[in-house]
């Protein structure tokens, strides 16, 4: 009961939609390149061709921003980028651990681009005696034993969860008994977690299938 | 126009929406885990609960499928599986390379999971001489230069392509030209493709903010 309470409020506080948010993060990096490029002015055709959508399914989204940049040539690349990061709080900075240093957390870990949209992953923890200690992008290595009490001690939003599937719960429990109360989870195992913890199931499956049921 | 023709068919033909794809498919990690378990029924209700989604949804989604394998006792497991299986086309095999072994094309072609649900990784392709001629996961690692060759003898529907974000264009348009019509792109990188391709962009970063909006 309190959590069905809890999803009503969680989707009744949320301005836009999961599939606007998603879009407008594909526009950011669109407008992250034609800087990169130095092209200043853009308009919705362009993003619109780019991404293969409809026209005014840009502009609808455009309409959303607090300061789209709109001029007489187009938009304002980096008025609408800017305004793009402070609809979608981007400057509002989480902290997360990834919890296991396998090929996936160290991608994750290298993975520049995250900073950029307010995630700062502070470490990296494993149990494998060769890896802790060892650093990747700057960042250390942890030994897992040593999770709950740096939790007491930091302030982590998030646990990115990149554990062999076998491992999957046993770590989601050590998770939750270190306290933290999100969880982005990338292995393919369905986590069973209080109510007070949310997780989000990076479904790499499901976003395949979504791809190619109509090949 | 021709192509707002073809998303509009491609929609049109589509039965199952994309959330709808997403769940089935986290159903289907409950039901393998339940088998792995050795138990032999499961309720619509354990599986809301464990997904923390509506009982009534599940129910919904579940009469999507076939057969559904309902019982008086619940939903028998192995049935319902193999009906989501079918459901998903599963059964329909696809072949991919990876372009790009770094830490991500490693991880992807480490996922034995993607074998499940009907994708084939033949390969992976770098330009580093260093990592050309190893192999993971009993996939060999080919030189980039070997791709529009290889392409032409071997049945490969999907890139996935893991390349840094600097070389993800360039490294796109060379996909391009070896008739690769399906792109899987993991770059944060919105690709510049002809008509005929579909790029499908894994957007982490959209994904994330999706996620973390309510913290």
């Amino acid at each position: 009961m309190l959590s069905s309470f809890l999803l009503y409020n969680f989707f009744m506080d949320k301005k836009i939609s999961d599939k606007v948010i998603n879009r407008l993060t594909l526009y950011h990096c669109i407008l992250d390149d034609y800087i990169n490029s130095d092209i200043e002015f853009i308009s919705s055709k362009q993003i619109a061709n780019l991404l293969n959508v409809d026209d005014s399914q840009v502009r609808k989204d455009i309409s959303l921003l607090n300061n789209s940049g709109k001029c007489r040539v187009g938009y304002i690349v980096k008025e609408m980028k800017k305004s793009i990061e402070e609809t979608l709080g981007f400057a509002k900075t989480k902290n997360a651990f990834i919890i296991g240093a396998g090929n996936l957390g160290m991608a994750l870990a290298k993975y520049d681009n995250f900073s950029n949209y307010g995630l700062n992953i502070v470490a990296l923890f494993d149990n494998d005696k060769k890896k802790i200690g060892g650093n990747v992008n700057h960042k250390v290595i942890l030994d897992i034993e040593k999770l709950p009490n740096l939790c007491r001690k930091s302030n982590i939003d998030i646990a990115i969860l990149t554990v062999p599937k076998e491992f999957a719960q046993s770590t989601a429990d050590y998770i939750v008994k270190s306290q933290i109360k999100y969880i982005w989870n990338f292995t393919p195992v369905v986590l069973n977690v209080p109510k007070d913890v949310q997780v989000w199931n990076e479904n790499l499956m499901g976003n395949f299938l979504q791809f190619t049921y109509s090949i």
